[in-house]
């Protein structure tokens, strides 16, 4: 991609009311842009990013047996009332609107509820289970306070999957299946060193749940974690009880800020039983379906990787999310000679299969190619000048030194 | 994927209220099924097509130089009051709700307002023109009548690609680079034979539109085609005005029913105008942008493209875009050896890179598993039996005759 055609180019100041270093350094580097408060547009940078980290997640989720689907936005009031989360003084953050009929509906705040629904039809036997759907939707949340730039939006793509089995015992596996799948993605993701599996409340039918937590000091959440057994508890669940539970003690435990950056949760029957949803057992018995939900936003582990891969100077992508893996920077432009090795080097790299983005632009000094290469964060950094002649400076974005290598040399990488 | 495990089995009979062919055949087939009037499920069966439809799309969308973004659902008013399109009066369709604040949003219907705002922040200069957007993003459209399954609905993926030029001529460059690029979509998703080229009417900018209609019986507009020179007129601009400045006579035209899945538009500078998107050219004045518009919608495609490649026993699914490219067979798979040799000839295609869909069942009879085949329409059909022994039988979902080949020729093809 030539760096002067790209949409998105680099700013000198984010606006003054993105408070976090994330959404600033997104911002600034041509990534996102606010459109209002809640709603971003992903430029192309930015959407390159996301599309890496939904296909990250979606391999793992297929590789556990996940089907994917595309459920609608607007919902089925009905359904909702079925499960007592229509009415506003239940669940507050629904956008509603209205058909032209004048029949209500709503945006998926999350999708249990139509997915149960539809399962209803497709399931009917104990041969039909474990089943496992997972989709990319948008959720629309309305939010009173939107903040910190993507990590808490009105709208916001997540990927949720949902498991259906005959058993609690079934549904533990699947939990265990998901549960490992995550900690797989966040490690592709680059911050799995980062990000702890954290004991939370369970809702009626199980006594926790797990969120998926990577430690951060901007994150609006307060965790406890123990850094050698590698788990954490939320400060919501954190009694000496809830300790003992799990064979922990509060001196081993060391509190910190995170960020959610997924959960994991164990439904059982509440939304089988509302809606009706049941399979025949090998005895001929009716049962209804033992569920679980499982929950990542992709655009939040963006910002969250940004909150914790960062310098001074801008972002450090980890290599396999990262927009581009080389930046490659042609300096002296207007020199035809040093321009068309720049081009020549471009073509080579494009053709040997490598993602560049190159800083092409003529009217732009090299301090400032330099700086937009540090802030937008590719992981490689290629240098061609008037000055290397017929070599070539190669410099990793989480190191300091450069080297010169010859144009051989870097094509055999 | 192993068929007993997939989600969304084949029905004997759709819905009643389900009145087109493509409705009726995807929903029995297990790709679609109907949330609420106008708002449809992807099954995994039909999200496969979907994506393979949004896969080709992009590809040609990059060919000319297009770059993915994503857009927000959640509109800005204020935005759209600029350019006279909020009020219900003007605009119909809107689906509109509001924020904590009480603020009034609405759920994009299209995506040309936000785009060119966030434009204003990324065009300054004649160097950074001409540029190409686009997305796969939802519009929602509040319709008082939904109809016709997945060809008009309340809420679908479209892709909308958006062009931005200097000058009137560069703008024409732009447009028939879309229009090349469209041609070839539709050929690859092959209903390029009956697709047509369509004149509409074009607004204030340009005398007229281009529309992409795919001619059948079932299809909501009337257009009168020219065979021969393969070009479309919409009855709407149908006059001999027109005809005489296309250069054609009523004596040569035919009228027929279509499906409308694309279209193309000159936009010229009412949104650049109304929303202060100018650049500086090279004489150093400020000059409105000058916009095109281009959308295809990729479940209304898909739609299309069943109404038209279909027989009495199912759907006929073009060889890129089938859910898979083999339906593997295993008779008697109650005996032992019997489903031996279908699991490893499974597990041979897998390896071998071939989109497999085996039906595995059990307890289903030869006639069902070769009904449901026909029905789901993946371009191949192979059958391992007993009567078979170490042969394969193979027929194309297009053709009468089978073949019976060996493992070996199977697999070498």
């Amino acid at each position: 991609m030539l760096y002067s055609q790209l949409i998105g180019k680099t700013k000198k100041e984010a606006p003054k009311d993105e408070i976090s270093k994330s959404a600033q350094l997104l911002i600034r580097g041509g990534f996102i842009q606010k459109e209002i408060s809640g709603v971003y547009a992903f430029l192309p940078l930015g959407y390159k990013v996301l599309e890496k980290i939904i296909q990250v997640i979606r391999e793992e989720m297929k590789a556990i047996g996940g089907q994917e689907i595309l459920l609608g936005s607007l919902q089925n009031a009905e359904t909702w009332k079925k499960t007592d989360r229509w009415d506003d003084n239940v669940v507050d953050v629904w956008f509603k609107t209205k058909f032209k009929n004048g029949q209500e509906t709503g945006l998926a705040i999350t999708h249990e509820e139509p997915l149960t629904q539809i399962m209803t039809q497709y399931i009917q036997s104990y041969k039909d289970l474990p089943i496992y759907a997972f989709q990319f939707q948008t959720k629309f949340r309305n939010e009173a306070r939107p903040k910190g730039g993507l990590l808490r939006t009105r709208e916001f793509i997540m990927k949720d999957l949902y498991t259906f089995d005959k058993t609690e015992k079934d549904l533990e596996v699947s939990y265990e299946k998901a549960k490992s799948a995550y900690i797989k993605i966040f490690d592709r993701l680059g911050i799995g060193d980062k990000t702890y599996v954290t004991f939370a409340s369970g809702g009626f039918f199980s006594k926790y749940s797990h969120e998926f937590q990577t430690v951060s000091e901007t994150g609006e959440d307060t965790i406890y974690i123990n850094k050698e057994k590698k788990i954490g508890v939320n400060k919501e669940v954190y009694t000496d009880e809830v300790l003992r539970d799990i064979g922990l003690n509060r001196d081993s435990m060391q509190e910190v800020g995170a960020i959610e950056v997924g959960n994991i949760f164990k439904l059982g029957t509440k939304f089988s039983d509302a809606l009706g949803l049941t399979y025949t057992n090998e005895a001929g018995n009716k049962k209804p379906v033992i569920m679980g939900s499982y929950g990542i936003g992709p655009a939040r582990s963006m910002a969250a990787i940004v909150e914790l891969l960062n310098d001074e100077n801008g972002i450090l992508w980890p290599e396999n999310i990262a927009p581009f893996k080389l930046h490659l920077i042609g300096l002296n432009m207007e020199d035809a000679e040093s321009e068309k090795k720049a081009v020549s080097l471009y073509e080579k790299l494009k053709k040997a299969g490598s993602e560049v983005l190159f800083d092409d632009r003529k009217d732009v000094t090299a301090g400032e190619k330099f700086a937009d290469a540090d802030l937008i964060g590719c992981p490689y950094r290629i240098v061609v000048s008037k000055k290397l002649g017929d070599k070539i400076e190669i410099k990793k974005r989480n190191e300091k030194e450069s080297k010169v290598i010859s144009e051989i040399e870097l094509l055999s990488h």
